[in-house]
C-alpha cells in the first residue's frame, strides 16, 4: 500500500494567449513564457512538489482558449475547489482556472479527448477595432459569408487534411474527421467553428485562410474540394493570423 | 474672404482605456498618455498643423469607449475617409477610428450632445476571466439581477444626483436626467446601461457600486431611493472599478 494516494486532477483553463509563446515552449528563441510553464510553476508553489502538467494539445503563440483542458498527478490533499481559488489568486490575470476537479486515474487530457472545437474569428469591416484587436483577425475586404458556409461543407467527414497542415511539421497520418463546421456572421464578426476528432498543426488557421480567399473571390467556388483532394499545402490559402483562433471546448 | 476654408471634422473613436490615464490628462503624476493627446499627435503628423481635439467628455483611466465623439478644426483638404485610414494606420492598436466626417461649423462634441449611454459590465461568477479581465469588473458574490433592475428604476427622470458624484469634484448643478436605465444578465455578465443628458464625475461607477451592494444584499431594497434623496455621497456604495465602464454612444 502506498502511504499517500496519488490523485489525478483535471483543470479547465481560460487564457489570453497574446503575451505567451503558446501552450508549450516551441522555440528556444522565444523570450515569452509558455502557458503550461506558468501554470506548472503556480501549482508547484501551492503544492510544494514537482508537477508535470499534460495539456489536451498545444496552442500556438497568440492563440487563446476559453476552455483548454490539462491534468496532473499529485499526492497533495488540498480540495480541488480550494486549489482552483489558490491558483486564480496567484496566476497572472491573462490565465484563469475555470474548474479544478478530481478525475479517474486513467484520465489523460490528450489521449482521452474525443473531439475539440476551435473558433476562428474575423473582424470584417473597413476599420479596425481597439477592443477586439487581440481576439479577431481584422480583414477589410468584404467577405461572402454564405459562399464560405456553403463551400466549407466539403470538409465535413473523414479526410486526408494534408493540404491544411504546416509543411515543416508533417504528421505520418494526416487523416482526421471534421464532425461540424459552421461559418456565421454576427454584426461585423465572422466565426468559423470547427469540431474534429483531432487537428493537424495549423489546420484551423489554414482552413480559415483558404475560406477567406474564397469569401473575397480570390479563389473560385469549388476550390476547397480541389485543394482538399490535392493533398498539398501549396494549393491552400495563407495561414490566418494566430490572434483570431480560440480553443472553445475539449470533449471527453 | 479667408484664403482657406476652415473645416470642422468629427471623429467617432473606439478605445481600450487600459493603458491610458484617461481621455484627458487628469494628473501630472500619471506616467501614462492620454487618449486625446495620442490622437492629437497623430492628427498633427498627418495634417501638419496644430490641432485642438474637443471630446464629448472625459473618461477616466481604464475606462473604454465603443464610440467616443470628438471634433477639431482644420484647413487641410484631405477627404475625411482618407483621414480615417491615415489615422488608423498610425494610431496604436488600442485606439481605432470608427468614422471621420465633415460636420457643420457650429457642431461641438460636448455642447451639441443631447445624451450619452454608458455601460457598466460585471462578471458575476466564482472564478475570473482571462479574456475579459480588462473590460469587466469581476465580482464573486451572487447578485440578484431582478432586484437590481427593479431598484434602479427610482433613478429614472430628473434628479439631483449629488449622492453619486465624486466628493472632490462637485459640480454646482448636480441635476441630471436619466432617460433610460437597464440591468440585464447575459450568461455570466451583468450589464448596467444608463442613458442620461449628462453625467457627474464618477456617476455611473457609483451607481453601479450601489446597485452591486443592493444585488448582494448588503443594502436593503428601497435603499437607492433613500440614498438618492439624501444628496450625500457617503450613503452610496463604493465607486465600482474603472475597467467595467464603457462609453457606448453619444447622441446628437
Amino acid at each position: 500500500m502506498p502511504d499517500k494516494i496519488i490523485r489525478n486532477i483535471r483543470l479547465t483553463i481560460e487564457y489570453d494567449g497574446t503575451d505567451y509563446c503558446g501552450w508549450q515552449v516551441q522555440s528556444r528563441n522565444s523570450s515569452k513564457k509558455s502557458i503550461q510553464a506558468v501554470i506548472e510553476k503556480a501549482l508547484q508553489k501551492i503544492l510544494q512538489e514537482k508537477i508535470k502538467l499534460i495539456g489536451s494539445g498545444r496552442t500556438d503563440a497568440g492563440v487563446h482558449a476559453l476552455a483548454q483542458v490539462a491534468n496532473f498527478r499529485t499526492k497533495a490533499k488540498i480540495p480541488a475547489t480550494n486549489l482552483q481559488k489558490a491558483l486564480n489568486s496567484i496566476l497572472p490575470d491573462d490565465i484563469s482556472i475555470f474548474k479544478a476537479e478530481d478525475v479517474k486515474p486513467d484520465f489523460h487530457s490528450r489521449f482521452s479527448a474525443k473531439s475539440k472545437i476551435y473558433r476562428y474569428t474575423i473582424l470584417n469591416r473597413s476599420y479596425p477595432s481597439a477592443l477586439s484587436r487581440n481576439t479577431a483577425y481584422f480583414f477589410t475586404y468584404p467577405l461572402n459569408v454564405k459562399l464560405m458556409q456553403k463551400e466549407s461543407r466539403v470538409l465535413l467527414g473523414r479526410h486526408n487534411f494534408k493540404s491544411f497542415q504546416l509543411t515543416q511539421k508533417q504528421e505520418k497520418n494526416p487523416v482526421r474527421t471534421i464532425e461540424q463546421i459552421r461559418v456565421q456572421k454576427k454584426a461585423d464578426l465572422i466565426h468559423i467553428d470547427i469540431e474534429a476528432d483531432g487537428f493537424l498543426y495549423n489546420m484551423v488557421r489554414s482552413i480559415a485562410g483558404t475560406l477567406i480567399e474564397i469569401g473575397r473571390g480570390k479563389l473560385a467556388p469549388g476550390s476547397l474540394k480541389r485543394i482538399l483532394f490535392a493533398k498539398n499545402r501549396k494549393f491552400a490559402g495563407p495561414t490566418a493570423l494566430a490572434r483570431g483562433l480560440c480553443l472553445l471546448e475539449v470533449k471527453y
